[in-house]
């Protein structure tokens, strides 16, 4: 297909819109609602009623923390250039790296990575389990974490996990991958030495996997919760501004240090 | 308030995360629809069912429009940084400026600036139609463009626009912003010489306004809106790609010319 | 030229590299500066020698300013996403925009349009004044600022000022723009009714029209000497971090507030 | 220090502006080249004018390949968001990953982690070529590439390459791994049965590594470069703007795939 480029996303002609091989207007607009269309998006078919309302509670569970580095971010940065609300929106999501965005994907990728390793599913609590401890264990010996485990602030249980796992099992698409999760909470302190919570993000991925979306693109889920969140914290900057207290504050409390401190 | 930042998003405690007044968990999650809780956020209250789906049906509309500029510049920065998926997420909406993506918001400042100076709201698509007359002619004899007039590709009609004016009637939120954006597109040809669409772009605007969005935001609900589409881009790069069959393109058909040509 | 895309930057062949119409290996690399080349590739012409060390200067001038939002944009961006270097630049340099980093390009505007529109170039100080009165009251009365007045820390002096006009002079490239802003300098407390320092962002933006360079391109000035202050700022994040000590403060001292407060 | 955030960045008072230890005004606006300055706030120690004229050749070497990912990327993000330049130099340089920008970074990794692992330093070629030999055949053993080797259009000898080695043995910077790199292109035929060419990016990445630059921020001054070529390609755009046409090109290609081709 030379010099042709195939999508089957949004093509137009003169009297129609099409995407995802539909009717923009007639098929989609006022019939689909915006999160089940960013699932459709995401994994190239559409949810399930069921699948869907899972994947919006994760959405709703991953848009807003409050005064995250992002949420600074892009507050200082429409501060800083008021013009461009997409430089504020853009600048706020480059924080959705490795470290305070990517637990969502990493423990879908740490779990998937198990799961599709077993030869049968286990089919009881004491089964999982097993294959829990097997993988903390080996977590352990090789000195790296199990995502999804511990939270600074919510020491004992954070409460969007055991919300999300009932919300999977509402909707019957609670499977392996939460299984697994939620066995790691229960056997982890043996093998740790102490009790962590199962964390919210972590539980994201984990109901996330379960939905079977790509895995490698969790990370596009929790950022697209994210740009709402951001948009929240920009709305709110223009009617209770703290951008200038925030910058104040820091430059104030500068020292300098010679170099070679 | 010294030294404190206040806000109304998110915030949390050893057992309870709440956001926008609300318990994350209880209330929100399973409850709430990712739309909107993104409406809510935006705005800072919470829609109505009907003012949510002629919301989530404009985010439907603007989400994707295949391979525009904000399309290839996420899909060419996710093939040269494909570890960055936020990278590529954030370089895609950094087109969502004045001119692809702005009108939208340009079309919903312009009405409510003038419905906002209208002693009486009309009654009547004739009276409707004067307002409309007055400000075509205004805009025409400051050279002014009227936005929400026009299509590169519907020349004739923008299949969104008559569908999401249904959409809102169905939903009683037709009012005064779509009144008068219909009113332009009977009115313009007596003024400009030719007649143009009511591009989708616009109605959504205008639909967005008689939302009573803060109509300096509305950008904001098209970057949202396009953070889906771009994550569907990326997705479908992933299975499809195109992202080296453009730049091979680009670069293999350049051609030096002088400095001072 | 259907389908062919023309440039006087890089282009290639399997034994040579062009850039600006010279071989990079052979004619550049090791002879011409980072500056020059910067100069050289936004004015599409070589600098003389003197233009060089004029431009440099602005470019030394403008490169970090400490715990600006941009400084403080592009650590945090890094604490959350360390993965991304390139992340964090760009998030920083994403708050280059009107307000905090604009006044280099407000300024050229702003003289620029005035000393094009003169018929004749004043030859002394006292035709400058005159010039320079005329300019800042139609600004007094039209409510807009005067670029380039003023500075939160500077009150009197911002000290780049007196020293980028020394070297503009030593340079010889002191021309009308630097003159008028002077002059706007010597002559706005009796307009204005207090006397504000001519600011160091604001000389810059003088001093780079006198070199001729496109005057909507003057922000791009700013970004490049933005771009390496930011780097500086985040090799310095990574031996003394401060990132995680603000985005507790900031968290730390976060309020709830009711949303219609 | 609680509370307090300490730097040797920029810092002021009400009449002096402090950089690095220096006064800004009286010591470096003028004194210090920009490319100078760039290595003193990266590597936190100014540089000789040795080491400032390989560094600098680095630069030059780096800013620009004409139509690149980045480069296109920029561009589009302008013909989409003129209002905003930052913007469309944060999307170009947010291409500046793992890819197209890496190179330099990979190689500079690569050489140090083998350098600092040698008991003692080689004293002549045949010896860097033993070393040599050992680090291509463990990369060939293990599957992974030896970076800096290779290039798409420079087949044979990529020019920057002999003019950085020349330059830095003019500057007597000339160290070990300038020394390897030259080794891995003599002995590498033997161990992976064809010649590729020791690419530019890599060994810029060596010549930096000989500066005892922070080897993790290599890619930092590969996107100092870039920062200034991606003007250079708005200012071009300008001039001789291609950005429609490449999205028409795009757009007009498209061919609608179903979704489960």
């Amino acid at each position: 297909m030379t010099g042709r480029y195939p999508s089957s996303l949004g093509t137009s002609d003169p009297t129609t819109i099409r995407l995802l091989g539909n009717d923009l207007a007639e098929d989609l607009m006022g019939s689909v609602g915006f999160g089940e269309l960013a699932f459709w998006l995401l994994a190239r078919r559409r949810p399930t009623p069921q699948q869907n309302r899972v994947f919006e509670a994760v959405l709703v569970a991953l848009a807003d923390h409050g005064f995250t580095p992002t949420a600074i971010v892009a507050r200082l940065t429409y501060l800083s250039a008021p013009d461009s609300l997409q430089g504020a929106l853009a600048a706020g999501l480059l924080g959705g790296g490795s470290r305070f965005l990517g637990v969502t994907e990493d423990t879908g990728v740490f779990l998937v990575a198990v799961v599709k390793n077993l030869d049968d599913l286990p089919t009881d609590d004491a089964a999982w389990d097993d294959v829990a401890r097997r993988v903390v264990a080996a977590a352990k010996d090789e000195g790296r974490f199990v995502p999804g485990l511990g939270h600074p602030v919510h020491k004992d249980v954070d409460p969007r996990t055991p919300r999300l796992i009932t919300i999977a099992h509402d909707e019957s698409t609670y499977g392996p991958h939460l299984a697994l999760f939620e066995a790691i909470g229960r056997v982890h302190p043996q093998i740790l030495g102490r009790r962590l919570p199962l964390n919210g993000a972590g539980v994201c991925g984990a109901a996330l996997a379960d939905l079977e979306l790509p895995v490698d693109l969790l990370r596009g889920v929790a950022l697209l919760a994210r740009a709402a969140g951001l948009l929240g914290q920009l709305a709110e900057e223009r009617e209770h501004p703290v951008g200038m207290a925030i910058y104040t504050a820091v430059d104030r409390n500068a020292v300098e240090i010679p170099l070679d401190e």
